[in-house]
């Protein structure tokens, strides 16, 4: 494990963030904190676990679990008095690739004593985008961001802090390093043909975006990733410090080939063995998508992270916006999904819940009323299925996959029936409080019917498995369709073991 | 069986077409032709064969089966000498929530000698409104036009042919009738409660569309159906013919609960056992949408279909339209699906494939090709598996079930792994053709990666189990990346059975 103290160790002054990015190649640490705009780094710690190494036929082997939490365990007693809300932890291809990521993620937060969460590969580019944005200046020019990873690479155009093409394709240099250089590690030669390969395939998969981000096009190119850093380290002489050139990759392409490998001082073994991967995925990215150089940057994901925690912080949470987008692109009334929301809020304030660690319950309940009537856009028959699966399946900016995966969840089980398997897959810890959610935003759709402003503010109460909810005394006889939208309520309430009273 | 030919009973002169709507409450038939706009009737055949009646827990009674197979039969002495392409048969409500529909489905095709569709409610509602508008004149008011059917009831506010809001609610005579008025048909007294909780059912399901609709607005408000013209019958005195009006329908509402009964000769008892549920419907109808007067229109479902088979006749066939729709509303590149599409077919053309009856296999191929993209509006990971959803679930005009369906397999299938599971579930006589739309498709979509026009055309052959593709001499060894693609892709056909040889 290498580690390098920038500034003082000392933890004084807040507010400081602590970023852990566990990548299928390195285990990553950031403690930093931001002062005036710029990220001042006060611990960083970095450890090539490569997990994706230990991934066969999509199980993570008892191997790569032991390095992981062997980091985690170093990691853990570096950050274990920093309060929980200063710190972000995300797992990326490799975990979203594992069947057991479960498993091994519940030994991996105790190690740790932190949730973690997993991140989609659009998440990923767009925290990718911002650490690497907020590292260099805000000059207005179209950038493409590049990040080589272990098991997938990101790819980014955008403009200042703002990105406008997010994708992340299954091109890794560690998983490539296992597909077509395992011999190369064991004979300890590379040959022309397994960088041909690699290369090959890398040029297939990046036919994905190849049209569209040429045609969107850009003015610089940045390279964010270890790998990239090695590779600028490589380039001839006179070659900019940072920069890598078509011309310098392309002969330290050929010269691995010539030699059989990669002959320089100074690199660990670890690093050495994903290097001609790195390279061969390189060269089909430079030739892919034309680029003639490329500036490394030393920012990435970690430091996105830390930027995406100040700005939820500072009440820029780009989930928001996020939730804004979807209302917009799918044409939903944004007046319902209000008066909802409110209801909702406040029969939930009402229920004695616990805490999910590490997520916010009223947040994740507001966005899934705001976005309850998603599915309208598609069909009126069953929405609430429709609903669930757009919001399961789309890129959410700003969500983690649990978090998704919940606001899917409360969206799709907003109306109609209750499915007791459905509940029943729902972390144990968690079920009681995802169903209180549930059935506040259910009643709370239920109530707002009308689709106009909600005369009564109605009592919650839950005890055991009864639910009762209690209105100005009168009211509910005034309004018999309320009444008898109840009544069928407390019909499929019952058919998952509740029981509703309404009064 | 009640029977009126309206003028000759002669079946001369083409074009005429046949519409058979095997409704949840009625079968009609009706053979017409069309003569400078006009529907010329040439027969017409109703029968109450309720089926939406011998609907329990989801399954069609044996009995009810009875009822319908014998009015098919009935209808198939009527038209067996009519060719296939001029009759469109279609079933609705009863049959898409029956889970032994297809059982059904079989039996009846058989009995009727031609192909069955069943239709979405959102395709319903859009036939009811063609049938509808071409029978009244092209005024540009603003119409709402209201068939409530044994199952579902149609809602579309529209102008001149151009339906705006559809939508089909689970609001029926017959379901209804069966829920709250099984006891009125055993001791021959309906009771107000009976009409108030009918009438609070359907008032509630309307507010599902009450806001939307009376926020769109209308200058004439339409009903379709028999219950409609019924009741039109039912009004006091000097109303004007074929007009319900808010105060002639309250006080028959009114009536039937005093006299605890529907008093009127010459209506069949069938008739007469749903009119009180249907005038509760009607009632809340009335209510929620704030209907002052409701003109009857003769026209709907069956003659909807026949407009609708004459327009593809004429090639000006609505799901064209909608296929075009659909891209404009994902947003989804035209281009690249045209160059997929011509491809396509090419390679489809090649195939010696059995036509499947009633389906236009390259109609379907070509949509599926303009289509395959659509789930990138969602995310570009697994986006083959976001179109399936997108297609099967949308409101999409003018497909059917299996058309719609068979398009959602077909994209949901045009890339990565294919599931034996899942092809195993295709009707095994359609399956064969089928798999070359399928292999077709996935062969058009990997040629065109490029995103450029392709400069081949290859030659395909299917003989049992082996697909060969055969290029011009040297142009494969000259695209690597083709080679390389149709590498994995003779991986996944293997998979199932099939093995691809590429030369």
């Amino acid at each position: 494990m290498s580690k390098n103290a920038s500034s003082s160790s000392q933890l004084s002054s807040a507010p400081y963030f602590v970023a852990v990015d566990l990548g299928s190649n390195s285990f990553h640490m950031l403690i930093a904190r931001e002062n005036n705009g710029v990220l001042e780094v006060i611990d960083r710690v970095k450890d090539m676990v490569q997990i994706a190494r230990g991934l066969k036929n999509g199980v993570l082997s008892e191997e790569a679990q032991e390095r992981a939490l062997t980091c985690l365990a170093c990691f853990y007693d570096r950050i274990k008095e920093i309060p929980g809300s200063q710190i972000r932890a995300v797992g990326t291809k490799a975990l979203r690739a594992a069947h057991n990521a479960d498993d091994f993620l519940s030994k991996a937060e105790k190690t740790l004593g932190y949730p973690i969460q997993i991140v989609s590969g659009y998440e990923e580019a767009r925290l990718v985008y911002l650490g690497v944005s907020h590292s260099i200046s805000h000059d207005h020019r179209k950038r493409l961001v590049v990040d080589i990873g272990g098991g997938s690479t990101e790819f980014i155009i955008g403009q200042d802090y703002r990105p406008k093409l997010l994708e992340s394709l299954s091109i890794g240099c560690v998983t490539y390093a296992e597909k077509y250089f395992q011999k190369a590690a064991e004979r300890g030669v590379v040959t022309e043909k397994m960088m041909r390969n690699a290369y090959l395939e890398a040029c297939e998969e990046l036919e994905l975006i190849r049209k569209t981000y040429r045609r969107e096009g850009w003015n610089v190119a940045y390279g964010a990733s270890g790998t990239m850093k090695v590779i600028a380290g490589l380039m001839p002489e006179l070659t900019p410090t940072g920069v890598i050139t078509k011309v310098g990759l392309e002969s330290l392409y050929d010269s691995v080939i010539e030699t059989g490998k990669v002959d320089v001082e100074g690199i660990p073994k670890l690093r050495r063995d994903v290097l001609p991967a790195g390279l061969a995925v390189l060269k089909a990215i430079f030739d892919q998508l034309k680029i003639q150089e490329l500036h490394v940057s030393l920012s990435t994901l970690k430091e996105g992270l830390i930027y995406d925690a100040i700005g939820r912080m500072r009440h820029a949470d780009i989930r928001d916006e996020t939730v804004d987008h979807q209302l917009d692109k799918y044409r939903i009334e944004k007046k319902q999904g209000k008066r909802v929301k409110e209801t909702a809020l406040q029969l939930f304030s009402q229920l004695e819940t616990q805490a999910i660690s590490g997520l916010n319950a009223e947040k994740i309940l507001s966005w899934a009323a705001m976005l309850h009537e998603i599915g309208l856009s598609l069909s009126h028959s069953g929405y609430h299925h429709h609903g669930r699966y757009l919001l399961e399946h789309g890129d959410l900016a700003g969500f983690n996959r649990y978090e998704q995966f919940l606001l899917a969840t409360l969206v799709g089980m907003h109306r109609r029936k209750l499915s007791v398997q459905q509940l029943s897959t729902l972390n144990p810890e968690h079920r009681d409080t995802i169903l209180a959610m549930v059935v506040s935003l259910r009643l709370a759709v239920l109530l707002n019917r009308r689709r106009k402003r909600l005369p009564v503010e109605p009592y919650l109460r839950w005890e055991d498995s009864t639910i009762t909810l209690t209105f100005d005394a009168g009211w509910l006889e005034e309004h018999p369709l309320t009444l008898l939208t109840l009544e069928q309520e407390s019909d499929y309430l019952r058919r998952v073991g509740l029981s509703l009273i309404y009064q």
